[in-house]
């Protein structure tokens, strides 16, 4: 029965890099870099992109900049079926706009933060938050996947509260994404969820895991220069020598994750495409230094 | 040398309440209520009010509605030069708006947070986020407090941050408001930037002892409640009694804080007002239930 449910939806499954979002030297997207990025990226494997995650500053951007960043990222010829937008904001009225706007553009799959101010809310606080983003959206396009990023968001999401949502929503809220980085609760959230939603893990560190338990893939920063590496891993993982290759991803991703994760994959960017203007983030996200990019980029030649 | 300063601008003293933003049944502000209010906390002796800060839901209102709600406030009869408004927000773009438009109403002082949505962000980054907000408003009028509310915001802003960007933006940068309730880290703040700037509590509960250190008073959402009684104590903060007055102005702040302190103070209202609607909340936050209301009421009885 889920299995019948699921297809008859937009899916999502395998690798899904959490797309960075390049800027100018003024913090003003560069919309024409994105376009190639994402490009790149679907060439390279990837399933489907996400834009204006938390690896790509979403929050840092207003309501108008992410509506015109989804806008020219379509207008640029990437096909609306292959994003996944970032759409959950701290007020109903901006996750209603953005989400609508979404859709509006041929994009039906959004990533929703839950409403991240307020700390010690509970449960049924939450459920009205996304009961009154969907019902005030009112689209049977939409397909939600819940953000679960508790140690950015100060928002515990529990698998009950995910799953009332889910039953309430069938056909909307069909998927979640867990950036916890905590495994018992990702693998509470497979074996429970993974059969009727698309459970989508935030780091290829827990993938081969992760898919074993019933999840459909990762949604991950890291992919933004090792897709190649991950869809391996992703694609091989009942081979004997899946652990081979995920010991090799994991190094990747620990090298970056010594830095300020953002700045040191738009560091990676700038020197490995040649274009300075990728290392620029908007605060209160900085710049790595000098001595920083040296040690990155001895970090990641070591493990070549 | 800071006395002369301080005495050409904008200053905060006293006790201010952040406001309570009432609304509808659907959630719409309802700015007739909150103009009463206003003008009631006014008479009672507060020397300014805060609106749209955290008490007052700010964000969970879009910019446009939190335009709006300040327009109407201004348009109302409250004068510009007894609010402060909270403008901080995660995208600087956001803040920047909300501040021009600020200073468009005539309402100089305004309440930051730093951006909130990443956490673990170094000092540079965020005193980045300030130096690119004000600089973009490029107002001299502007009298900018920073909000530090790390159990809320998940960012720490150090003494030396604050004191950094005070230095930077001397007549600008003139205030904050500290609502961590941890003493040892407000009394730093007090002694070491109450001489050059005003230093906010954000609780009663440490007037008195934060007024002896350099505070300049409290930013207060207990205030909306019972406001005579804690300006009472900080008129006679000096006097032998102030020990019981400050016992009294405890033990009502307590009340409340056994609740989720916001729908408790809006149900106080809507108890001691008779207009049912100041219950109303917006998702993430919830209305109190029945037994919690009863609770309170009974709690709040035994106070007097």
């Amino acid at each position: 029965m889920a299995e019948v449910v699921r297809a008859r939806l937009h899916v999502a499954t395998g690798v899904v890099p959490a797309a960075l979002t390049p800027m100018d030297d003024n913090g003003n997207p560069n919309v024409t870099l994105l376009e190639q990025h994402c490009r790149r990226l679907l060439a390279q494997g990837c399933t489907s992109i996400l834009i204006l995650g938390t690896t790509g500053e979403a929050n840092s951007f207003t309501i108008a900049e992410r509506r015109a960043i989804l806008e020219n990222v379509v207008a640029g010829g990437i096909p609306a079926d292959k994003l996944i937008v970032g759409t959950g904001c701290c007020a109903v009225g901006d996750s209603v706009e953005l989400t609508r706007h979404a859709l509006s553009t041929g994009v039906q799959r959004v990533l929703m933060l839950p409403p991240f101010f307020y700390k010690s809310v509970n449960d049924q606080g939450i459920f009205d938050a996304f009961a009154s983003t969907i019902e005030r959206v009112n689209d049977d396009r939409l397909r939600l996947f819940l953000y679960l990023i508790p140690q950015v968001s100060g928002i515990e999401m529990s698998a009950d509260l995910v799953e009332r949502l889910h039953q309430e929503f069938p056909t909307i809220v069909v998927g979640l994404k867990d950036s916890s980085g905590n495994w018992p609760a990702t693998e509470t959230l497979c074996r429970r969820l993974g059969p009727s939603m698309y459970v989508m893990v935030g780091t290829e560190a827990l993938l081969l895991r992760a898919m074993d338990a019933g999840a459909s893939g990762c949604i991950s920063a890291t992919a933004n220069v090792a897709a190649q590496a991950i869809i391996a891993l992703y694609d091989k993982r009942n081979d004997p020598n899946a652990a081979s290759l995920e010991r090799g991803v994991n190094a990747t991703r620990v090298a970056f994750e010594n830095f300020p994760l953002i700045p040191a994959l738009k560091t990676y960017m700038a020197l490995t495409s040649g274009v300075a203007a990728w290392r620029n983030v908007r605060p209160p996200l900085n710049q790595l230094t000098p001595t920083e990019t040296s040690q990155l980029l001895r970090r990641v030649q070591e493990l070549r």
